[in-house]
C-alpha cells in the first residue's frame, strides 16, 4: 500500500521522505530501535521445549481472527498450545479479505452489499501485494500456498496529471532524458568542477547517454523508450514527440512514476494464486477451524495472577494467557483491567481511512486494447489508482480496482452509498480509459475500511513511536499484544506476523519458564 | 534478448542508440521505410475470399517449421490451403526449443547432450520473454496458450561489475541519487538558467527530491530505496551506506542497470505456462501435425511459370507457391533458380552466436537466501546474465539460465566441451553467489546457436536495411520469404510472426486473382 509506505515514512516518524536517510539513521538510534540481526530470528516453539503442566498444554485465548491471531495460534499450536481465537466478524481473515460472488459485505451505519462477481472472479479487497523480502512469503511456503507474480509497475498503463493521459514509460523516458541531458550540460559548462573528478565526469556522461537516451549533442529529442505510435514490425515504428520539459514538469507526472522505487513496493512482487485469502484458508486449516470462534464479540478482559478472563457475548472463557490481535482503537473501548497507561497507549495510533472499488468487466478491454497486463495506472484524481488484474491474462472477464484511495479521499467516497461510488468511479476512470470504461460492467463492490465492523480503519498512524508504541510491544499482564500496528510494517500483513512471532516468543519464554 | 535489442538498434541501422531519436526519423524517412497503420492492419485469408481452383485449395509448400513457417501454414490454413511444411530438424519449432529431460540436443561439430531434468524441469533455451505489446501475445490468446509474467527487471537481483557484487535496487537507488544531488546543485549554482524558467526550476527541484530521495539539504546519503542490511519488522530496518559517486560510476555499473529501459524489455513481460513451445505445440496443433514432415532437408528450390518445385532428401514437392522460412544464411546454401540477386540478398545479413545454458538445482536457493524471485542479474563476465526462473516457485527444484551471451563470449562457450561450459559457467557464478552456487546442480543443458544444425546462428545482423532486405520481402517468383530476419523485430518471434503474415497477406492477394 504506497500511500502506508509514504505514511510510515513521512508522517510516522516524523522525518521520512523529507529527512533523508541521515535523519533516518539519527532518529532510529535516539528511540533506541536500531534493530539487529536478533530481532529477525525466530525458532517457532516445539513441542519438545517443555512438559506443558496440567493435561500438557497451557491455554491461550486470541483476541481477532486476522493474520496477527492467526499467525500467533498456528505458531504457538506447533508446541501444542491449547489455542482458541476469539473473532467478532462473520469470518477470519481480518482485512485479509478477499470477495467472490455470493459473499456479503456490511458496513456501519451502510447497507449490506452483496458481491456478484462470475465464477472464478475475485476482489483482494485489503492486502494485494507482497514484496520478496517480507515473512509473508516465508508463510506463503511454509503452508504450501502458490503464489504468482503481482504486476505493481507496468511501463504500459498511464499516468494521469493535469488532465493528461500518458503511458507511464514515456513520462518516464521524456523525465529521464532532460534530467540527463540538464546535468550533461551542466557537467559541460563546468558547473560542476569541483564535486566531479575529470575521470568521473567522463563516466557520469557516459551514463547520463545511456541512461536518458541522448543524442549525439547529449540532447534529449524523444526515444524508443517512450513506445510508439506504431510498434516496430516489418518497418521501424513510428515515434511520438516528447512532450517539452515544461509539460512534463507542469502536471507533476514526476510524483506519479517513481511507484516502484521504494523498498516495499519494487518489482517484482507477488499474490497467492486464487486471491489473497488462500493465506487465510491455510492458516485456518493448520490452527484448526474448531479453534476458531467467529461472530464472538469480546466484552471484556481481566489479567489476574494466574491467568486471564475474557469475557464476549456469548460466554466467558479462562486462559493461562492471552494475545490481543485487535485494531488498538478497537481494542481501547473494550472494558479491561490493564489500566489506564495502556488505555491511553491503545488510544494513540490514530486509525486511516481507505477505500477500495472492484469492478467486473465483460471482457478484458486493458488487455486487448490498452495492452495493459496487470499494474497499476496512477492518477490526480481522488480515484488515485486504477489496479488491473495480475491473474486470468486473456480470459474471458476480470475484475479491476477501480479506486484505491486513503484519507479524505476515501472518507469522500466511504459516505457515498454504492451505487453512488460505482458512479463517481467509472466517470473519473472514463477520463483515462474512454466511454468504454462504463461498458460491460458485470458487477461490483466497494469496501470503506474505516467503515468495517469490527476493524475501523485501513490501518493506523502512529504520531510518533514514542513510549506507547514500546510500552505495548510487551505484555500487560497476561495479556500480549500483536498486529502490524506494533511494527513497522504498518498496513503490511509481513507486520502482523512478525509481531504476532515476538508475542508468541515472549509469551513462550514465559510459559517455559513458569512450566 | 536485450544484446539483439543493441544491435537492432546500433548496429544493423547504423544509427541507432549513439544516434538518438532524432537521427532515426531521418534515417527512417531516407530509407522510404516509415510504417504506416495499414503495415500493422491484417486480414486472415478466410474460406469465403475466393473459391479456390481444382480441388478447392491451392497447393503451398513451407520451408521450416520454425514460429515463421508455422504461422504461414497457420494463417494460409485459415482458408483451406494445402500446406506442406518441409522440416529439416528432429522436431518443429526451430528457434523456440524448450529442453526437458530425455530430450536430445545435437550439435554440429559436437556431442550429443541429452537432458536430465527432473520432472516438470523446463529450459527454454530460445526465446524466454514476451513484451505486452507484440503480435506474439495475441497468437497465445488466438491459441490458447495461458500465459504469465516472465520478470525481467527484479530490483532484488545482483549487478556484478568489476569484481563489485551489489543488489540491482542498490546501485540504481545511489545512481539516482548522485544524479539528482549533482542537477540539483547545478540548478542551484544558476549553471542552467537559461534553459530551465525559474518555474520549472522549482517543479525540476521537487522531482530531483522526489527522484533521489535526497535530504533537506538536497544530498543523497543512502535511502531504503537500496533495501535494508536489516528489513523493518518490530523495529526499523538498518540502512548500508550508499556507495561513493566514484564507486558506483567506476565499476560501469550504471550500464547494467538500465535493463528494462527499453520498449521490448520493459516490465512487465510475459511467457507462455510451461515452456515457450506451446507456442508451437498448439501452432502444430491448428496447423495438423499430419502437413509437418520433419528430419526433411531441402536440396533444391524450383521456381516455375506456373508453380514451385522443392526437391528434399526424401523426395520432391510441386505447389502452386512456396513460402521460405528458414534462416537466410541457410537458405543461401540450398541450389536454386530464383537468380544470383537472391542469393546476394541471403549472403547479406550476418548469423550471430548466441549460447545459454539450463542449470537445475535441487533447491531454489536464490528465493531462500537470496530473496530473488525470478529476474535476471547483470554481469560484466563472460556469462553476461544469469536468469532465474519465473515460475514453479517455492517447489523443491529449479532451473538457471547460468549464462546468455552472444557474440564472441558465446564463442567462446561454444567451443568448450558441455562440461566444461558448465565448469565454466559454475565458477563465473559463484563469484556472484559464493560457493553455494556449484552444489547441488542436478543436471545441464548448454546450447550454441551458431552450431545448431539447420539454424546456424541465434540471429541475424544487416550491415544495412538497404536493397536486400526489401527485395526478400517481396517475392521471387512464387517464392515468398518470411522471418524475424525481414523485419525490424530480429531475434523476437513477433518479428516472425509478422513477417509470416505479409507474406501471406502477398501470397493471398496473388492466389485471390489468379483463382
Amino acid at each position: 500500500m504506497e500511500r502506508a509506505a509514504l505514511t510510515r515514512r513521512g508522517l510516522l516518524i516524523g522525518i521520512g521522505a523529507a529527512g533523508g536517510a541521515g535523519a533516518m539513521y539519527a532518529a532510529m538510534g535516539a528511540l533506541g530501535l536500531a534493530p539487529s540481526e536478533q530481532d529477525k530470528a525466530f525458532t517457532p516453539p516445539r513441542q519438545g521445549d517443555f512438559t506443558l503442566r496440567g493435561k500438557g498444554s497451557a491455554k491461550v485465548v486470541i483476541l481477532g481472527a486476522g493474520v496477527a491471531g492467526l499467525t500467533a495460534a498456528y505458531e504457538l499450536g506447533k508446541a501444542g498450545y491449547d489455542c482458541t481465537v476469539l473473532e467478532a466478524r462473520e469470518k477470519a481473515g481480518g482485512r485479509n479479505l478477499t470477495l467472490r460472488g455470493g459473499d456479503r459485505l456490511p458496513e456501519l451505519n451502510g447497507p449490506v452489499q452483496q458481491a456478484a462477481f462470475g465464477e472464478g472472479q475475485y476482489f483482494n479487497a485489503g492486502p494485494g501485494r507482497i514484496a520478496p523480502w517480507m515473512l509473508t512469503l516465508d508463510y506463503c511456503r511454509e503452508l504450501g500456498v502458490p503464489v504468482e507474480v503481482f504486476v505493481n509497475h507496468n511501463a504500459m498503463a498511464y499516468v494521469h496529471t493535469g488532465g493528461r493521459t500518458m503511458r507511464v514509460r514515456a513520462a518516464r523516458a521524456d523525465l529521464y532524458g532532460y534530467v540527463a541531458e540538464l546535468l550533461a550540460k551542466a557537467t559541460d559548462r563546468g558547473a560542476l568542477d569541483r564535486a566531479v573528478s575529470a575521470q568521473d565526469r567522463e563516466r557520469l556522461l557516459d551514463f547520463l547517454r545511456r541512461f536518458g537516451d541522448l543524442g549525439p549533442k547529449m540532447d534529449y529529442a524523444g526515444s524508443a523508450r517512450r513506445g510508439f505510435a506504431t510498434y516496430p514490425g516489418l518497418a521501424e515504428g513510428t515515434l511520438d514527440a516528447p512532450l517539452s520539459l515544461t509539460d512534463v514538469l507542469a502536471a507533476g507526472t514526476g510524483r506519479l512514476v517513481l511507484n516502484d522505487f521504494g523498498h516495499d513496493m519494487a518489482t517484482p512482487m507477488f499474490q497467492p494464486v486464487g486471491g489473497m485469502d488462500a493465506i487465510v484458508v491455510k492458516l485456518t486449516e493448520a490452527v484448526g477451524a474448531d479453534r476458531i470462534r467467529t461472530g464472538a464479540k469480546v466484552t471484556g478482559i481481566t489479567t489476574l495472577a494466574d491467568g486471564v478472563e475474557v469475557v464476549w457475548d456469548g460466554g466467558s472463557i479462562k486462559a493461562d494467557y492471552c494475545v490481543a490481535a485487535l485494531p488498538p482503537h478497537v481494542m481501547a473501548k473494550i472494558p479491561h483491567n490493564l489500566g489506564a497507561q495502556v488505555t491511553a497507549a491503545l488510544k494513540t495510533p490514530v486509525p486511516v481511512a481507505a477505500g477500495k472499488i472492484g469492478l467486473e468487466y465483460d471482457r478484458r478491454w486493458w488487455e486487448t486494447e490498452d495492452r495493459i497486463y496487470g499494474g497499476v495506472s496512477e492518477t490526480d484524481l481522488d480515484i488515485t489508482h486504477i489496479w488491473y488484474p495480475s491473474h486470468g491474462y486473456h480470459s474471458g472477464r476480470g475484475v479491476l480496482v477501480g479506486y484505491y484511495n486513503t484519507e479524505r479521499d476515501a472518507e469522500l467516497y466511504g459516505v457515498l452509498s454504492p451505487e453512488d461510488r460505482r458512479r463517481r468511479a467509472l466517470t473519473q476512470g472514463k477520463k483515462i480509459h474512454g466511454e468504454k470504461y462504463r461498458q460491460g460492467v458485470l458487477a461490483d463492490v466497494s469496501i470503506a475500511w474505516h467503515r468495517q465492523p469490527h476493524i475501523e480503519g485501513a490501518w493506523v498512524r502512529w504520531p510518533a513511536f514514542d513510549s506507547s508504541f514500546t510500552l505495548l510491544q510487551r505484555p500487560a499482564g497476561r495479556v500480549y499484544f500483536a498486529g502490524d500496528w506494533l511494527t513497522q510494517l504498518i498496513a503490511w500483513q509481513a507486520g502482523a506476523m512478525e509481531s504476532a512471532r515476538a508475542a508468541v516468543t515472549q509469551l513462550h519464554q514465559r510459559a517455559v519458564r513458569s512450566a
